[in-house]
């Protein structure tokens, strides 16, 4: 009779948190925020609840754990670098114009940007795990533009980061008119050239 | 023994909406929009359910229309116009800076806020009824720097409006850092000079 393998538990515990994340982002998608409850997603993945209590506090950082799962677990790759900025910002954005259309990717977002908006705390976790990087990785483009030439010296890179893709995220936000690629285009354009005459 | 005089029923209804609208500001301060209910404001309010009920379908609409009862109804006066661009745009955006800062605004814009998000319907009232007003008074100001020679001819207006309040919206949504006049100011200064050398 062979000798029982004891399961490792450590390959056993990143199989759940997995099974849970997943669980929470599909879960999202059929019903909502709202209606995510931690239940429903301890039913989905099959486990116990305690499993999920045990790593989790509540349903808005397990959410945001997962959200970061589909977002690369934050592994986000350096933005293109051809030397023409305004070329590499358009493809940038227009790419976050079509993840943001994706109807999927919307519903999902739109359910981590309600979590932030009223939870300081998710908001300081937001800002420190996915908003740093990524702008860490925004500003890097803009500084090697700066070596180029191509952006003022002057300019403070946080606000030049908050003037390009911020116009994008408040259409994509507030719906008060189509997100499409050719605004994109038109924002990179206006906040390079400045609105005053040149 | 004087003729009763009965009640004009237009000017009761009219004080009943506004306890009402006056109710839900008044509690959701208090409990939060998600613990907001129609039952509670009816209590709150001192009508019944179904005084409610005739007039809005939701707490979504209601609650928009008792923000717009904040925002002055929709009657917003113009921008200041002195003949100076960006010091008229530094001191409107300071003082939307200041409104966002204080606590109870900040609660009520965030409940609207996420309506808005998750609501279509509720979104295309807000573009109609208070973001369209107000763009329009923005544009209104920006076509009158264009006559002045301060801003340059060919901008698109509402892509410019979106460089110069975007930013400080998505600063005070996403607190990534502290909301102040003086980041305000930058945004101002940044968005008219540009990004590029000049």
């Amino acid at each position: 009779m062979p000798t029982k393998v004891a399961p490792d538990p450590s390959r056993r515990s990143e199989t759940a948190r997995r099974a849970i994340l997943a669980a929470a982002l599909d879960l999202v998608g059929k019903v909502g925020y709202a209606k995510l409850t931690i239940e429903g997603i301890a039913q989905a993945a099959g486990v116990g609840k305690q499993t999920i209590y045990r790593w989790w506090p509540s349903k808005g950082p397990l959410f945001f754990d997962a959200f970061l799962t589909l977002a690369g677990d934050g592994e986000a790759a350096a933005l293109p670098d051809t030397g023409d900025l305004a070329a590499d910002l358009k493809l940038v954005l227009s790419a976050t114009v079509d993840e943001l259309n994706d109807l999927g990717f919307d519903q999902t977002m739109r359910a981590l940007h309600t979590e932030i908006v009223h939870d300081p705390n998710l908001a300081a976790d937001y800002a420190t795990r996915l908003d740093g990087p990524m702008r860490e990785l925004k500003k890097e483009r803009l500084r090697s533009a700066q070596r180029a030439g191509q952006l003022a010296e002057d300019v403070d890179l946080d606000v030049a980061v908050d003037l390009i893709w911020g116009p994008v995220l408040n259409r994509w936000l507030h719906r008060t008119a189509p997100l499409t690629s050719d605004y994109a285009c038109q924002v990179v354009d206006t906040a390079l050239r400045g609105l005053q005459p040149r």
